[in-house]
């Protein structure tokens, strides 16, 4: 071990039962030290305190995705717990909307977080990455990353967006050893927000019929851990039932 | 021919010898009365004067395309021209750093022409189109629209969500007449830009190794002359010396 | 007009008020001496005649698309008939079955009409447009050339690999004056195989509900006639109803 | 432990320093019975020594990929051997050719070989696997299986094929449990193949450049383990140097 904390961010950290905090509690698992970051710094202090209740170690650093005063406090505050060499960004909630009535605020809204934020988040952490002589900077997309559709359109070009720059990301910094990739999730997951919005939709797929938590998590794990004469760039996960 | 003139708009429109102006004098040779738009009012003058100089209808409805209020203002001026039948978005100018020193600012900047702008033409065309029993709503890609890489990651990112929003839009209103096509223009074009920045880029290419622009602009009239049993959502456009 | 015929090669016709029909029909009317090739002698003259009585140029060459001997014949009596300018692989039927029902006899029966038959048309009739200083090959593909999905499995690794070969022989010839074009046909057909087997969804679709032969040929004939300085390889055609 | 062995059957193995050696160890150190399909009983015989060394247990099961007989006397082999779990198809040597020089054997050759051998291995595969209550169907794919360009125009043909009878049958039994995955190998591997034909190449490409036999074999041996509320339907895999 070095004296030194190795680091791992996920930015899009909400509740205790959702993707962010499963993403936490993976990395935190496999010995990093983890900084959290999202907008509700008392989502952030139950996710740190449910890591720390696992004896692992975990920094809650608030932060609006979008803001890019927010994002280079963060980065700064990462740098000084120790050697970045994770970065996760995993904003961007679904918004629907039938597209006429769609308005311009929200389809800026929707960008800032998803996409900008996913710009400012990935520019910040492979600056830290590269100074580290590299690590694995992974996105979160979804369904509608690889196709618009109503009443998506806002979050689905929100998420083609991002999905084009994990690509951009991935051909410039892939040769300095930073391992970029692209997590193409399809399908519900099993999570607070199905479990408060949508409970009945979860009893219909059934226990393996959502995608897990601990499931996706460990995926993000394995691309972090993939040697790098074999990296993956995109990968799907869905549930055996869905249908796609 | 009725009394009420039938309205061709298209937005991204530059120099003379640009795309945006081909695809205008296209459209008043078919017949229609042409809306300009541009944020230079000066070169949306010449385009209107080397359309009329040949005989056909056009008007200079300046604009940036990721202001709202100039939106708002200038699908209202369409409306008093006549019957909106055909919407063609052709804004967005390649930006090219290194991902590293791109700018939140031009990042957000490349966005909010291409596809901020490309959702506020949408919007408004779309609900007027609809008004008129349906029309074709066409929106210019580019290769990059298809994979983010270096040193594109703004424009690529701002490209996919435009073709996002491209697809969102033919699912949502196709069904009610309004055909939604995207061009993917895949090679250097034969107009203002690159005989202006690169001339010997130009003449190595050879006369039909660049597109030319009326050869682009009957891609586009082609797509809005299909009978809706057989429309096309996504047509690519390349030299026949272009390798891909 | 030369004293030499120009020549459009049709593989894949059958039925009067099938596809292949309706693209000899389309070229007969554009002025080529049009070739016909099928495995029923008797449909292919019903098809010739009806062409001649509408005054076009018209010749039976029965074939079976995936017999090399019955090409290199069809190939030879092309070259007779003139100068090959167009040439068109329009063969393919959709086969279906549970793929642990599927026997090896009908996947290779399906990749040979479809794939097989493709390659065998597409070299001898490059070799032909080469030597005539260039032409068009274009390829009729379905929505399974894009996906496979029960029970679709045999067609759709067929139609597959008909699409891989597109666009290896687009990047080969394209530099060459061959324009090679795959055509990605996506939704009923109001033909005579619907027709006679599925009236009543052909009713439920309504008049342009399902693609009408002529607009489909339409976009073929659309294809033949692009400049080379814009090409398309890749064109999708879907009625405005069609989900996708 | 079960007193019935768990198998896991590789067709596509030759060589020790090959790909299909590879996977059929990392199964065989994962505890399976590994049972290796491949046309040279000889190469067959000297991976299985080699498995046994390292005290795996290995089967050799010679069989031509493309010969139904041989596949179905293989799949009865494999059923005596213990339970199915893991089924692998790694068949198919790259081909290349002038397209115009393609001769349709070698067309069909190469077709056999990836696109029908990989339809009857996943035929009696998964009529294994469904017996044994699901399972795990692999297929090993190229950067060729996403395009077609030359001088590759058959196999990509083929390539393409096979992909699309992975999505097939992963729509068509992952909801019964059978995990249907396809792994896109984009790079040159670090394996017999290129060592004895292009050492100099491997040598540009340097340690981590090419791809690593090991680290391939991980990551199908990842997709194996995958829990089923989250699997993956298609990962690419690429050296960090890789151009793309």
């Amino acid at each position: 071990m070095s004296l030194i904390a190795e680091v791992a961010w996920v930015n899009g950290v909400g509740a205790v039962e959702g993707l962010g905090a499963a993403l936490a509690r993976r990395f935190a698992k496999g010995g990093y030290k983890v900084a959290v970051s999202g907008r509700s710094p008392d989502k952030l202090k139950a996710v740190v305190e449910s890591i720390q209740a696992q004896d692992g170690d975990a920094v809650a650093l608030p932060a609006d995705a979008g803001n890019e005063a927010d994002i280079l406090a963060a980065i700064k505050a990462v740098r000084e717990l120790g050697q970045l060499k994770v970065a996760i960004f995993n904003v961007g909630n679904s918004v629907s909307s039938p597209s006429l009535e769609l308005s311009a605020g929200l389809f800026e809204q929707t960008w800032r977080a998803s996409t900008l934020g996913g710009f400012l988040f990935a520019r910040e952490a492979t600056r830290a990455l590269l100074e580290n002589g590299g690590g694995t900077l992974l996105f979160t997309g979804a369904t509608a990353s690889l196709r618009g559709k109503p009443p998506f359109a806002a979050f689905a070009a929100a998420k083609a967006g991002l999905r084009s720059l994990s690509q951009s990301f991935a051909r410039e910094f892939g040769p300095q050893n930073v391992h970029v990739a692209h997590v193409v999730i399809d399908g519900g997951i099993n999570g607070e927000r199905l479990r408060s919005h949508a409970p009945q939709r979860l009893e219909q797929l059934g226990a393996e019929g959502a995608l897990q938590l601990e499931d996706i998590a460990e995926a993000y794990w394995y691309l972090h851990t993939q040697p790098r004469s074999a990296w993956t760039q995109e990968l799907d996960l869905r549930p055996f039932k869905e249908s796609f």
